[in-house]
C-alpha cells in the first residue's frame, strides 16, 4: 500500500458528526421494535432551535451589496473587518491583538485549527493531544504526519477542574512535544480549565519552548457563573501561542463558515500564507456577517446560555437516573459525553442503531481517543423536549443491548 | 533553519494577486509624474463590472430561510445539490458523473485543487506543471513536499493549440511523475488547447499510469467560436482523473467561494476526507447558489462572453502597437501575459512601481515560473474603459524603466 493509500486508510470520516447519511447499509443486530418520536441529529447543533444571530442575514445582505470590495478580500480577511474583530476579542479575552499583525479570519474555526496546524507541525514532530478531545485534532496530526503524544484528562474526579493529567503533559514536553493543543472547554466533555491548570499549562509550555494552541471555540457559553480564564491573557505565557474562536456555536453562524485565530505574529503570517491556496479566504461576502458577533442585543447572550444551562440540566439528569450511566455535567458549550455500561455491541454499531431504531443521532466515543469504546458525544443545542426524548430513547435502546 | 520555517519562506505571497495592499513600502525609483485615471486592480476580476449571476443573491436567502439542513451538509455537499451538478456538469463536458461518488461541492476552485493535490501528492512525488501556469499549482506542489517537474508550453509559436511540450511532458512521465496539472484555458496566457494535445496528453498519462488534474475553471469563456475539448469526456482517459471547474469567474461569484471537483471515485473519497478538517464544507448557505450556475437566462452567457471579447480585442490591440509587446491574444478566459522589452527594474518592481504612479495592480511574470522575468498578467473582466485606459497607463510607465 502507498503512503497515501495508507493515510487516507487512517483518516475515515464515516463516524464524523454529520456523515451519518452516507454511511453504508451495514448489517446491524436490530432489536426490538422502532421508537417513535421526532428525529434528532445530536452530532451538531440545530440552528433552527437556536437561530443565527440577529441581523446575520441583513449584515451579509449589505456584504453583498458593497461588492467587488467586499468579495475580494486579502488571504487573513478585509482589515476594516480585523480591526473591529480585533477590538472585540482583546475586550473579550484581555489579550492584546494588532489587527495587522496578530489576527487572521478563517473559513470557520476548523479553517482556524488547519492552518494553525500545517503553519506548526512538520513531519516527526510530536504533539501533545488531549484524551478525550475534538476529533480532529488527532486527524490533523496524522495529516501533517506528526507523532500523537496521548495526555489524559481525568475529568471525573473534581469538578472545579478539568482534570488535565499536567505530570503527563510535562512528560510529553520533556519527550520533545513541539506543540501542545486543546480546547477549552473541553470537546466532547464540556470541561474547563481551572485558573491553575491553564497557568500551569502556559508555564510548561515556555519552560519547554512549546507552541500552543488552545480552541476557545466555546468560550462564550459558560454555565454556572463558572470562571474561566483565557491563556493568552496571562502573564506568563509562550512565544509561540494561538488562540482560535468563532461564531459558528453558540452564535448559530456556522452557515457562514466563519472562524478567527489570533497570536504570534509569524505564525497568523504563516497561516496566511497557507490559506492563499487553501481556499483563498473566508467566503467575502459572509465576511460582512462578522460584524454581528460581540454584538448581540442586550440580554441576547444571557438568555442563550441560560437556555442551553436548563437543557444541560435536564439531560444530566435523565442520564444520571440510569444505573451504570455516568457523565460529567457539562461546565461549558453545549456537549455530553456519556459513559455507557457494558454492550454487546461495539459503540459504533450502537449509534448506527441509534439511527435506526431511535431516529437519533450520536456521535462514538472513539472519534474522540480509541479508548472512549462506551462513551458518546451529543450537542444539545436542540429543541428541549425532542433533545429529552431523543435521549431517552437511546436510554431505551441502550437497555436492548446492555449485557 | 527548520524545515517550516523553510518551506514558508519559499510560499512568499506578498506579490500574490490579491495581496499587494500587505507589501511593505520599499523604496522604489520612482521616475516621473503621477499618471492620473481610475485605479484598476487587474489582479482579478471586478464584480461589479461583470455582477454576480442574476438571482444569486436570492438563492443564497432560500438557503438562509431553509436553516439548518442548509446550514449543515456532508462534507462534500448537499446532497440535492450535487445531483444537481452533477446532471449540468455532466451537460457540459460529456463526461458520466454520479452524484454519489464523483462530484465533490468544495470552497471555491482552489479548495478543489487543493484537496486534488492533497489527495494525490505525497512527499517527494514529482509532479509535472506547465511553464506558465497558475501560481498556486507551484506552490501546492512544495506544499505537499512534492518534486517539481516544469513542462514548457511554447504559446507563442501557434495559435490553433496551446503549445505545450509534449515530448518533455512524456520525458517527465517516463522520469516518474505521478501527476500532471495543467488549466485549460491557461492561466495566465488565455491559451486553449487544441483537440489534438488534449488526446496525447490524455493517452500519455494512461500509457504511464499517472494521474490528471484539469483545471477547467474558464472553460465557459471561449472566443471566437474556438473549439473546447474536455479531457473527462474523451474515450482513452486515464484511470486517476480529476477535472476541477466553478462559478468564481465569467460568473463572478468568488464572493461565495463555490467550486467543484469531479472524477475518479477514489479521489473524491479522499478530497471528502481532506475537507473533514480543512473547513468542514463549502459555506452551507452559499452552497444553495449553485443552482443559479448553469440557469443563466437566455443569452446572458453568451452576452457575457462576446463582453469578454470585444475588451480582449481592445487591450490586445493596444499592446500590439507598442514595440517590443509582445501577446498571444487570449483563446479564453480573462487573462492576458504581455511580454515587456527589457527594463531596468526588475518585473516585480514594475509591479509595484505601476501601483504607484499609474494606480494599476498588475501580477508579475515570476508568480507563474521563474523565468518569466518580463512579464505580466492582467484580468481584463473588468469595465472596458478603464481597463484599456489603465493598459495604457502601464505602457507610459513601461517607456520609463525601457533599457
Amino acid at each position: 500500500m502507498d503512503i497515501l493509500t495508507e493515510k487516507f486508510a487512517r483518516l475515515g470520516c464515516d463516524n464524523a458528526p454529520g456523515q451519518e447519511s452516507l454511511q453504508k447499509q451495514a448489517t446491524l443486530d436490530l432489536r426490538g421494535e422502532k421508537l417513535e418520536g421526532r428525529s434528532v441529529d445530536f452530532s451538531h447543533g440545530d440552528v433552527d432551535a437556536f437561530e443565527p444571530l440577529p441581523g446575520s442575514f441583513e449584515a451579509f445582505e449589505e456584504g453583498f451589496r458593497i461588492g467587488g470590495r467586499q468579495a475580494y478580500t486579502e488571504y487573513r480577511g478585509k482589515d476594516f473587518i480585523r480591526e473591529d474583530i480585533a477590538r472585540k476579542l482583546s475586550a473579550f479575552t484581555g489579550a492584546k491583538i494588532d489587527p495587522k499583525k496578530n489576527l487572521i479570519l478563517t473559513p470557520g474555526t476548523q479553517g482556524a485549527l488547519f492552518l494553525a496546524m500545517g503553519s506548526l507541525v512538520a513531519r516527526g514532530d510530536r504533539v501533545a493531544i488531549v484524551e478525550p478531545d475534538y476529533f480532529a485534532n488527532r486527524k490533523l496530526v496524522e495529516v501533517f504526519d506528526g507523532e500523537l503524544v496521548p495526555v489524559q484528562m481525568n475529568y471525573y474526579d473534581n469538578s472545579a477542574q478539568a482534570g488535565l493529567d499536567l505530570i503527563q503533559l510535562e512528560n510529553a514536553f520533556k519527550a520533545g512535544a513541539k506543540l501542545f493543543l486543546f480546547s477549552n472547554p473541553n470537546n466532547p466533555t464540556g470541561a474547563v480549565y481551572s485558573r491553575d491548570e491553564i497557568v500551569v499549562i502556559a508555564s510548561l509550555a515556555k519552560k519547554y519552548g512549546a507552541a500552543l494552541l488552545v480552541d476557545e471555540l466555546y468560550s462564550r457559553q459558560i454555565f454556572d457563573g463558572r470562571e474561566y480564564t483565557h491563556l493568552c491573557a496571562q502573564e506568563d505565557i509562550p512565544e509561540n501561542l494561538v488562540t482560535i474562536i468563532g461564531p459558528s456555536k453558540t452564535e448559530s453562524l456556522s452557515g457562514f463558515r466563519l472562524g478567527a485565530a489570533f497570536g504570534s505574529e509569524y505564525i497568523i503570517s504563516r497561516m496566511e500564507k497557507l490559506q492563499a491556496i487553501v481556499s483563498l479566504r473566508a467566503a467575502g461576502y459572509c465576511q460582512a456577517v462578522y460584524k454581528t458577533w460581540f454584538e448581540e442585543p442586550e440580554g441576547f447572550m444571557e438568555e442563550r446560555v441560560a437556555a442551553h444551562q436548563a437543557i444541560r440540566d435536564e439531560l444530566v439528569a435523565i442520564l444520571e437516573e440510569v444505573p451504570g450511566v455516568r457523565v460529567r455535567p457539562t461546565d461549558g458549550g453545549s456537549y455530553v459525553f456519556p459513559e455507557l455500561p457494558e454492550l454487546d455491541v461495539s459503540i459504533e454499531d450502537f449509534a448506527k442503531i441509534c439511527r435506526q431504531l431511535a431516529g437519533v443521532t450520536i456521535t462514538p466515543g472513539t472519534e474522540f481517543g480509541p479508548q472512549f469504546t462506551h462513551h458518546f458525544r451529543i450537542n444539545f443545542s436542540q429543541d428541549r423536549k425532542a433533545s429529552a426524548d431523543a435521549v431517552r430513547r437511546v436510554l431505551t435502546v441502550m437497555e436492548r443491548y446492555r449485557k
